[in-house]
C-alpha cells in the first residue's frame, strides 16, 4: 500500500514531526546502501526514538500491509537496506546509545544504532574487547552487523557477530516486544531465536536493543605483510599456518591488482609493492605477552618459507600497522572508484581456496570479465569483485550473471556457500537455489511466513523470487 | 498410534530384522535416560545403519502418525530421550563412525552415535582438539550433544556444542533429506537453520552427520583447587578473575556438600579436604607456553588471595590432575546414589552467581528441602540438585515444584535461564512460561509445526503442555 497523507500523521503522531520525511532528498539519500549503485528510496523515512516507537509503527504497518525496511549505516553489500516496495524506511540512527557495560559480567547492553567502531571504543576504555571488525566499522552500526550477520579481519580467531551477540531485543512484524534469550554464556532453553535473528537481515523483525559478550583486552599484536610470488601458494600458505598451530588474530590475503589499485587509487598510504609479486597475505597475531608472539610469528616465518616469497615486512611500529591495515581496508573503496562492479561474497573451507581463485579465474576468462580478488582468507572468506571495466552493457547484463552463476556452484561444489559475512539481501537471492534444495527453502519460507503473515517486514529480501 | 505387526514387518524390511526389538526388555532400557527415575519405554526399538534408512523409517512414521524419539548415549538429565507416547525409539548407536577427520581445513565430519570421548581422542591423535567436555562425555553421543546443545567444564574457554556445529545432515520428519548450512566457518546465507537445529532436543528432525570445527590442540595446562571459608566469596571470586583479565579454561564450583557426598559415595579419589571449607574453585589453565600458564596461574593467586581461602593445591602431576577431575566429574553420580533428588540446570550472568546460591538456600529453607549445588561457575551455570532424603512423598511431589518455580523465576529475575546445557526436555517444559512470553512461545510451537505437522518427531518436549 503507498503512504497516505493519514498514514504520515500517525507516523508523526508516533515519532513527532522532526522525525518523519517524504522530502525527495532524504527518501534518495535513505533508498541505497554501498550495494552497486542501486537506489530504491523509501516512501518516507521514520527516525524512531525508543522500541515503544518502533512497536507502534510496527503495528500501523502491519495494520496497512505497509512494507517497513530497517535501515542502518547503509554500508551494506547485498542490498538489505534497499525499500524495494517504497514503504517506510525505518533508519535506526537516533537509537545510538550504548546503554550498559557491564564490567563483572564483560557484557554490553547496546541499542542497534551504534556505530561499530564506537562501541569498540567504548568498552576498550573499560579494558575491554568487541573483536568484531567489518571494514566499515567507522560507519556502520551494531544493528546492521546484527542483521548481516557481519564478520571481519579478525573473524579468523574471534568469531563473528553471532558468536557475540547473547539475547536480543526484537520487534515483530505485528508490534509485539519480545526478548529472544537470556544474557548468559550457556542458553539450552528452547528453540534458538536469537540466532535465527542473527543474519535475517530484518526479514523477521526489528532488533532494538542487544546484548554482547565481551572479552578482556589483549594489548599486544604484531604483523607480517608476507610477499608471493604466486596467488596459489598465497592460498596455500594459509590451511598451513593453521595446521603448524597458530591461530592468528587476522589472515588477509590481497590480489596483485587489489594492491595495485588501492595504491593508485587511494591517497596516503605508504607502503611500497613490487610488480613481480601475485599476492600478499597480511598476518596478524595478537595476546597478552609480547615474547610469545615473537614465537609465533617466527613458527609463521618457518612455514610461509617453504613457499617462493620475497622478504617479509614486519610492522612492528603503530604507523606501519595503521599503513598495512589502511592498505588492506581500503581495496573495496579503490575497486568502487575504478570501475562499475559486482561484489561475490564466496566462502569455502580455508584449504579450498587455491582451487577456488583457479575456478573464479577460469570462469572470469570464459565469459570475458576481469576480478580483483581479496578477503579473509583465514576463513576461506574470498571476496570476489567483477569489474565491468570496458565490457559492453549487454554483456554486463547478459553474461555476468552467468559466470556469477558458475561461481556459486563452485563454491558449493567446495563444500561452501554464496555468502560469508554480506548476506544475501536483495542482489543474491534469486542465486539460494544453488546452496538449498527446495525442502530447505521452503522451510525458509514458512519461517519468514510464522514471524510475518503480511510480509511486510524488508520483503523481497534474502528469498528467492517466486517463478 | 500404536505399533502394529505391519508396522514393525515394515520396519524390519527397513533395518533388517536383526535391528528391530520389541521384547520388554529392550523397551524399557531404551525407556530411560540419566533423568531422575523416568521410564518411558518406546513400543519397538530400531537401530538403523544409514541416514538412507532413517529416512525410510520417518517417512513411515509420518503416514501412520507414529511418534518417534532419536535415542543417543541415554544420558541425558531433563528426559529428552524418554517415549513418552511408547512409538519407535531410534536409536542412533549404529551410525557410530566417524566419517573424516579433515586435518586440512580443521573439521570432522561424523555420524551422530559417536561417544563424545571416542571423537575427542580420535582428533587429538592428528594434534586437532574437539574441546566440548559434558561430564557424560565417556558414554554421551555427539548427536545428543547436538541435540542439547551441551556444555561442560571447558565450554568457559572454548563455548558449547553450538560453536562448534558448522553443518549438519537432517532426516526432516516427512523423511527428506538436507544439509542445513556450509562446511565454513563463516556463513550469511539464509536463515540459520543449523542453530535452530542445534538445542532443538530430536524435536525437529533427526541429525544424520554433523561437521564440527577443530582447534589445534595444545600440550599444556595446570590444575589449582582453592578452598574458601565462605561459599559465597568462591562465587564472587568467579567474575574476578575474569575481570583481572584470565580466561580459565575451566572454573569449576563446588560446595561443600558436593565434595563430602562424593567422597563418600565414590571410591578411589584421592583427595583430602578440610570441614571448615564450605567451597571449592577448580581452576585449569591452558595453553602452548609453559611460562605464561606460570604467569596466569600467579595471577589467579593474587586475585584468589583477596577473599578467605586455604591452601591453593596445585596438581602438577597426571595423576592429582585425573583425581581432582575425577572428584568433579562424579558429583551427579554420587548424589544419585544418596538419595532420590531432582537435578535443575540454572544458569545467570556469571557476576550473579552469589545472588543465586543465596536464593536457592532460602528458597529450600521455605519449602523444606536441602540442596547440593555445583557446576561450571565461569559460565554462570550452577547444578542444583534438591534432594528427597527424609522429605515425605506428599511434600516432594508438592512443595518441591513450588520452589522449583521460584528457583527458577530467580534466574529470570537475574538476566538467567531455565538450563544452561541440559535442555528442557519433559522435566522442565512446563515452566517455559517463567523465561518467554506468549508470542514467544507461540513462535517456537509455529516452528514445531512447520518442520513437524503430525507432531511426531519426539512429541511432549521442550513446549508446554496445552491448557
Amino acid at each position: 500500500m503507498l503512504i497516505t497523507s493519514s498514514i504520515i500523521q500517525q507516523l508523526q503522531q508516533i515519532v513527532g514531526e522532526n522525525y518523519v520525511f517524504t522530502d525527495e532528498a532524504t527518501r534518495r539519500d535513505y533508498g541505497h546502501d554501498e550495494t552497486e549503485d542501486y537506489n530504491f528510496p523509501p516512501g518516507v523515512v521514520v527516525k524512531p526514538a525508543t522500541t515503544e516507537e518502533v512497536s507502534q509503527i510496527m503495528s500501523l504497518a502491519n495494520q496497512n500491509y505497509i512494507a517497513v525496511v530497517p535501515i542502518g549505516g547503509r554500508t551494506g553489500l547485498s542490498g538489505g537496506a534497499l525499500s524495494l516496495l517504497e514503504g517506510i524506511g525505518l533508519s535506526m540512527e537516533r537509537m545510538n546509545k550504548i546503554l550498559e557495560i557491564d564490567e563483572q559480567n564483560l557484557q554490553v547492553r547496546t541499542q542497534p544504532g551504534v556505530i561499530t567502531q564506537v562501541l569498540r571504543e567504548a568498552v576498550a576504555e573499560k579494558g575491554l574487547f568487541y573483536p568484531v571488525d567489518p571494514s566499515s566499522m567507522g560507519s556502520c552500526f551494531i544493528g546492521g552487523n546484527i542483521a548481516e550477520n557481519s564478520g571481519g579481519a579478525r573473524a579468523v580467531k574471534y568469531g563473528v557477530t553471532k558468536d557475540y551477540v547473547l539475547n536480543l531485543e526484537v520487534v515483530l512484524p505485528n508490534g509485539q516486544i519480545i526478548w529472544t534469550g537470556a544474557n548468559t554464556l550457556k542458553n539450552s532453553t528452547g528453540y534458538n531465536l536469537t540466532q535465527l535473528m542473527v543474519g535475517s537481515e530484518g526479514t523477521l523483525g526489528v532488533v532494538t536493543q542487544a546484548v554482547l559478550k565481551l572479552l578482556p583486552k589483549n594489548d599486544h599484536n604484531l604483523l607480517l605483510l608476507v610477499p608471493f610470488y604466486k596467488a596459489s601458494q598465497a592460498c596455500e600458505a594459509v590451511s598451513a599456518i593453521f595446521r603448524a598451530g597458530i591461530v592468528p588474530s587476522a589472515l588477509e590475503f590481497m590480489e596483485r591488482d587489489a594492491i595495485d589499485w588501492t595504491l593508485q587509487f587511494v591517497s596516503g598510504i605508504n607502503v611500497t609493492v613490487k610488480p613481480e609479486h601475485q599476492a600478499h597475505l597480511l598476518i596478524e597475531v595478537d595476546g597478552n605477552y609480547p615474547e610469545i608472539l615473537m614465537l609465533e610469528a617466527e613458527k609463521i616465518m618457518e612455514v610461509v618459507e617453504q613457499f617462493e616469497i620475497d622478504e617479509v615486512l614486519f610492522a612492528d611500529t603503530e604507523d606501519q600497522k595503521n599503513a598495512l591495515w589502511k592498505l588492506r581496508r581500503s581495496v573495496a573503496e579503490a575497486v568502487k572508484a575504478n570501475s562499475v562492479y559486482k561484489e561475490e561474497d564466496t566462502v569455502v573451507p580455508r584449504y579450498e581456496l587455491p582451487k577456488l581463485l583457479e575456478g573464479i579465474k577460469a570462469i572470469g576468462k570464459k565469459y570475458g570479465f576481469q576480478s580483483v580478488c581479496y578477503g579473509h582468507a583465514g576463513d576461506g572468506n574470498l571476496h570476489v569483485n567483477i569489474i565491468k571495466g570496458t565490457m559492453s552493457d549487454a554483456n554486463w547484463k547478459k553474461e555476468v550473471p552467468k559466470g556469477i552463476q558458475e561461481i556459486f556452484e563452485l563454491t558449493v561444489s567446495l563444500k561452501g556457500t554464496l555468502s560469508g559475512e554480506h548476506g544475501i539481501g536483495y542482489v543474491q537471492k534469486n542465486f539460494m537455489d544453488i546452496a538449498f534444495s527446495k525442502p530447505h527453502l521452503e522451510l525458509m519460507e514458512q519461517i519468514k511466513y510464522i514471524f510475518d503473515p503480511n510480509n511486510i517486514m524488508n520483503p523481497g529480501k534474502i528469498l528467492p523470487d517466486r517463478d
